[in-house]
């Protein structure tokens, strides 16, 4: 296999890698997480970065994405370009579309599978020790556990292999002795288990490196599109519960097979599955009711980490293969969370940091490495494209981007004509709306008198009466139109209302000020997406200067790759779910309060102060 | 519940037991094993006591095998005396049909079982911990395993029981929890799984009391015999495995239907079985191959000690209990003789004892705390009666002792019509016929001319011959007879021979004379049956005084019923596995030569002074 040396720029992070891995790949073995969320397709375009030296040619994906002053400049898509010899790869700066996620360097590759090669002495009248005796000397562990099946196909190993074997542990456990030596044949998956999106990566537990990543969305959504829906089809239904365990685990198999597809890994290699989700989904693939977690006090029936057989999931990978799922806080802060808190360190960090997922649900993590705060707050899916006229999931047609001046200007997924809107697009377009005067300070669409007023006619054109009542036309044409409504500005509200009220309990609850959070981490699709000065200008969070605002991918799924390369990871997260306190929003006087002071939308003078920054 | 005492002399033992208890329970209690070979049927006549105080009434089976001078005196048999009152209970010292193993005394009550009783505070929103934090820290326990089934029922179990548990512990493993305050349900299973009988017993893991044992035939018998011909089948047949795995499972579950019935526990109240069994048995009835055990150099494939599920042995208990299977120490060795050795206490005896345990094979002990040997001899199954004209197994109509002096008298097993001989039997016959000249020392019939000059008319009349060449009849009336042929004789001076060359080499590689042995253990329902002095005899074991020799009945399955009760014992039982020194016969010169010596009989004088002592 022939090596070649990349150099990761601007902190010049060198890293050796095998020809033929591309640049996703790279980075991730120089401990560099890059966005990739289309799973290395060449479909969403969010990799770019500048890359020189010897790599592939660029690919018709990278021609579709790049403007030819950009390939001039030497952008790529890091999944498309692949490297054949040396080469140097400057990650952009300005948005950070990437999250410097050192995993190499928190914890180093120590998985709990662990296969070794034997080269045992066969038995003879002066050795007539068992089979068994024999492998657990040479595996120099005499408490080792053996599973049954282990026992019954041993001797036909030991003898159609002469005594060479490789045996493969997960845990103390022996789950398989293989013939020969497969060593550099350990696969694992990590997953990330989320209520409309499932993400799996496949990863080699021998060199650490990531082979793919395969997302698909979470078949249970056809029960339901959020946890109260499929919460309470279990309450309904006697066989609810098995359904929905049926969808997810289905869901997992069909990722699983997309990724052995890609690679030609096969099914018996792969030993172990580690998974995050938020606390539903955990219980709902683990098979057990989530039913409390409907009622107050919302009391979960697991949170520790618990190992399982992928078998009684359901999952189809090696049939003695573990499920490792990493532990929950509470009933609505899931291991989701703690793979956020696991991957961006701010369980050891020195400094206050601010980490907000927002998925169907809001989880808000605030505080550093002496003090955790956690709460959820029920966000609504407006930030998933639901309850808005024309909301919808960030797929091709959704506008992502808007910006408003003398006109409206948007960008949408696919560079194609706009279907409707998703969450990042909501944001900048309430943003903008404000920003350009077209909704007042309550969030409140000026009339048209007040249009006439103020705003040139290529904008108050824009204000209409819908079937939903007044709303403001972003785009159309003959056949149809994007518009956002009264209703879904007072919805994007509410949902911004109660994650900021949840970011002011918890600063109240640790005693701090805006300006002590020295960093805010925008997790999942939700922060990936969003163009964070905006996520300030509509007061979703504090006011705090943009080179604060970090977006850190799916850092949940990071946190689910590190527990499976990592026993240390483990560890680690078990001892942050044990030590991250969790604040029962419910359960506070304080909190509607805060709701109701964070509907409004900041005061203009913030929102243009941080767009003098942009 | 009414208790009364129980007394048990020579040792004045006392001990308090429920009313309703027989003789054989009291005594267990109290640390003695009456040997009462039937399961309390009353069928057997063995476990006969001398008794006094409050009884029931003499049964029918009673009066069957008392004669009216013996219930004058007070015996009974122990199995059918019901205590009702206070008892005074003089156990037998003549022929030592009991052995006092004191099982209380070497290990105390410390089964692998627990059931813990649970009052486990409600959630509140000031209290929002799962639902397994809230069990844990109830037990005290924080890193129990739990079964994902337990999980799975946990909501339901507690909101029912108001949050009144009772967790059931297999080892670390929670297994299972249960409404309410079910501490008393707690019973486990103890097997000895021999070739052709196996034998179960119920215990009442919360008191430590046996509640019941039941034997029965080992259903594999029906694809043979011996461990020889079941290895064959296994390597013959694709289906082999599988078919003997089904036959003892089936076994095994006939004798829990039988155990649930005789008591009224129930099926999911047995957490946890143990046992023991030759090597081959173990193999079996887990479901690995015992190929190797057929070639040498004869390695098992396991001899370590092994927890695995009742469900994966297709034992029908509660659906997550667990079954514990004892060590073994080498391919002909197996937990079986472990379980004599925990029993009879050989690991931790300052003087060297000589423990046999003959079976279908014979497996022989020879040391102390210092050091043990092992050794198993193919001695043929001469002793259960197979390939002996006349022979078979010690049931109804076996002649079981024999007399000769004047003429032959003959004891049948059921006090009926003799069908044939069993082992013990066999043994009585050629010591018998040894002392009154009807064999020479070689083994040798003698011939009618020299049978004319030296025997009354009585014997020499008995001298016949038969389809299958010389005989002496035992027994003949106008439509049946039961012989002693000369190939009986020799098939019987094979078999000891091999037993006594394999006691031999022992002694050798020990380095001790016949002398150092203080106590000679006969275990198993050979050395249950046998009349001892008569072993010694036919030269089957050393010539060493009675007083040296003591049946300890079945021993292996005291050794289970030791490890089912006390997790010590189970520890005790890996260390004598580790620490017994196998020697294997077939890879020794000098065994053969031992094997000739030890095919004639003993001088006479011998076998005289032996008699003298009886």
């Amino acid at each position: 296999m022939k090596e070649a040396k990349v150099i990761f720029r601007p902190e010049d992070r060198a890293v050796a890698v095998p020809t033929r891995t591309n640049l996703v790949v790279a980075a991730s073995l120089a401990g560099i997480n890059i966005y990739a969320p289309c799973g290395d397709r060449g479909v969403c375009g969010k990799c770019k970065v500048q890359a020189w030296g010897q790599l592939t040619a660029l690919t018709q994906a990278e021609r579709g994405w790049l403007a030819p002053a950009e390939i001039e400049e030497g952008w790529r898509l890091a999944c498309q370009a692949v490297v054949e010899g040396d080469v140097v790869v400057q990650l952009p700066i300005g948005r950070l579309q990437y999250a410097r996620i050192a995993i190499t360097e928190t914890v180093g590759l120590a998985p709990n599978v662990r296969k070794i090669f034997l080269e045992l002495p066969q038995p003879s009248l002066d050795d007539q020790r068992s089979d068994l005796s024999r492998l657990k000397e040479g595996l120099g562990m005499e408490e080792t556990t053996v599973h049954l099946s282990v026992l019954r196909n041993l001797p036909r190993v030991l003898q159609e292999s002469g005594y060479k074997v490789t045996a493969v542990l997960v845990g103390e456990e022996l789950i398989a002795v293989e013939k020969g030596d497969t060593t550099a044949l350990n696969f694992g998956l990590a997953f990330d288990i989320g209520t409309t999106t499932v993400v799996g990566m496949l990863l080699d537990l021998h060199s650490g490196r990531q082979l793919a990543v395969s997302p698909a969305l979470n078949a249970q959504a056809n029960y339901g599109a959020d946890v109260v829906s499929r919460i309470a089809l279990v309450m309904n239904e006697p066989s609810g519960l098995n359904k929905l365990q049926h969808e997810v685990s289905k869901t997992i198999n069909g990722i699983i097979g997309e990724l052995l597809q890609q690679t030609g890994v096969r099914r018996e290699n792969i030993y172990e599955a580690t998974i995050v989700g938020n606390t539903c989904m955990h219980h709902l693939l683990l098979g057990i009711k989530p039913i409390s977690l409907a009622v107050a006090p919302y009391a979960p029936v697991v949170t520790d980490p618990l190992a399982v057989k992928a078998k009684e999931l359901g999952i189809d990978i090696h049939p003695r293969a573990s499920v490792f799922a990493l532990p929950n806080i509470a009933g609505f802060v899931g291991s989701d969370t703690v793979g956020v808190i696991l991957a961006t360190g701010l369980h050891r960090s020195e400094e206050i940091k601010l980490a907000i997922d927002i998925g169907t649900n809001g989880e808000i993590v605030l505080g550093n490495k002496d003090r955790l705060l956690a709460c959820s707050t029920a966000a609504g899916p407006a930030f998933e494209g639901a309850h808005i006229m024309n909301g919808m999931r960030g797929t091709e047609g959704a506008i992502e981007r808007v910006w408003i001046d003398d006109d409206v200007k948007v960008q949408v997924i696919g560079r194609r004509k706009p279907r409707g809107i998703c969450g990042s697009g909501l944001i900048d377009a309430v943003a903008e709306m404000y920003r350009a005067g077209v909704i007042d300070q309550s969030g409140r669409l000026i009339n048209g008198e007040e249009a006439a007023d103020r705003l040139p006619k290529s904008l108050s054109s824009r204000l209409i009466t819908t079937t939903q009542g007044p709303g403001f036309v972003l785009y159309s044409d003959r056949h149809s139109a994007v518009v956002i409504t009264q209703r879904d500005i007072r919805e994007l509200q509410l949902a911004k209302g109660a994650i900021r009220a949840g970011i002011e309990i918890l600063k109240k609850e640790l005693g701090i000020e805006d300006d002590q959070i020295t960093e805010v981490l925008l997790a999942g699709a939700f922060g990936s997406y969003v163009h964070p000065p905006n996520v300030v200008a509509i007061g979703l969070i504090p006011p705090l200067p943009e080179e604060r605002l970090v977006s850190v991918g799916n850092a949940a799924s990071v946190g689910s790759r590190m527990a499976l390369l990592s026993m240390a990871a483990r560890d680690i997260a078990k001892d942050i779910a044990r030590r991250v306190q969790y604040i029962e929003l419910s359960a506070r006087p304080d909190f509607q309060e805060k709701f109701v002071a964070a509907l409004s939308l900041p005061s203009s003078c913030v929102a243009n102060e941080i767009r003098a920054s942009v």
